[in-house]
């Protein structure tokens, strides 16, 4: 019943880049046992530009992927891009202690949207695909005292929505719909579906 | 705006035990930043008992956490106890690899739930509460491939149902609705809820 096999090798037919800083990209991308290396693009969004934010999220997961694509060719380089929406309005990471203060006194006792754009590109394999993931995260109604240790303790500075999930502030998490690692920053098991039929067709 | 506050001495008044060896259940509680010691119990489930999934997860965190809270009467003592349920049939540990890989092979392609039950008893100070919750989790097509790599590689024998949700076997999680830490085998935005109420009236 039991099948042995090799997968790594199967699975890893050429070399990765993950274009991303992000360490808990990283991490995610780790615990399925892939080999990669890190070269983070310098592409930044600009928050004004008029997409919606599915269309946002690809567009930048696609640019910040191709900027480093192109300087390796024979790589597949993996861009990712997360934002959080409420209300149709885009949060970035907060500028200072009183927006981050702002951002989340906004989220309370509500849902919002985390939308992970990810896009795969091997130029000289001619591989180009791009797609997102949406999850909807409800927050339990948070004190303001809930809020300042959180922003005391944590500074939240560098998360879009001014929160993350994987740290202490899940305990205001009252429930999620969706991919959970797609809150992280990157959407394992979409990834590893689109990722499998590049490179072995089927699995 | 920000409000200065130590909120380590208000929440914990006195001293905590972890009645659980559960790795996965000790990180989640560091990552609220509880202090604790482990002391497990010695309680273990009889799956031949009538109960209903919730009442069971919800017994036996009970059972668990007062076998130590009896020695321990002065500490506040957590238990917990998680099971995977199909068809309101509960899937403990697998026994071997080939009942693994049925009960993998039959949470394919299907929604099943957890149930995560956890009882916090303090003899001295006439604390018990105890509650549960459920997240549904939503597997994608499991190929027998893909079930022999997992079982193969991480050897999960020592999990209800089969897999860990933070894992390689994440990749195969279409989506999950409810709490994710759940999953993981301990309801931290619950227990939160509950234990700020318990040590401090309010938060």
């Amino acid at each position: 019943m039991i099948i042995k096999l090799n997968l790594s090798n199967n699975l890893q037919p050429f070399p990765i880049i993950l274009a991303s800083s992000s360490p808990r990209r990283k991490q995610l991308l780790e615990m399925i046992d892939l080999h990669f290396d890190i070269n983070p693009s310098s592409v930044h969004e600009d928050f004004q530009i008029n997409l919606s934010p599915d269309e946002f999220v690809q567009y930048y997961a696609k640019e910040k992927s191709l900027d480093i694509a192109r300087k390796y060719p024979d790589h597949l380089v993996i861009g990712a891009d997360t934002i959080v929406v409420l209300d149709g309005k885009i949060l970035g990471k907060p500028k200072d202690s009183n927006e981050s203060f702002a951002m989340l006194k906004s989220l309370s006792d509500r849902t919002h949207s985390v939308y992970t754009g990810v896009s795969l590109n091997h130029i000289n394999n001619e591989i180009s695909d791009t797609f997102f993931e949406k999850t909807d995260v409800t927050f339990i109604k948070l004190t303001d005292r809930t809020i300042s240790y959180y922003i005391e303790t944590y500074n939240p500075l560098d998360k879009a929505g001014s929160y993350g999930i994987q740290d202490w502030f899940s305990v205001n998490v009252k429930k999620i719909n969706g991919c959970f690692y797609n809150v992280m920053g990157f959407p394992l098991a979409a990834f590893f579906n689109h990722y499998k039929r590049l490179v072995t067709g089927e699995w």
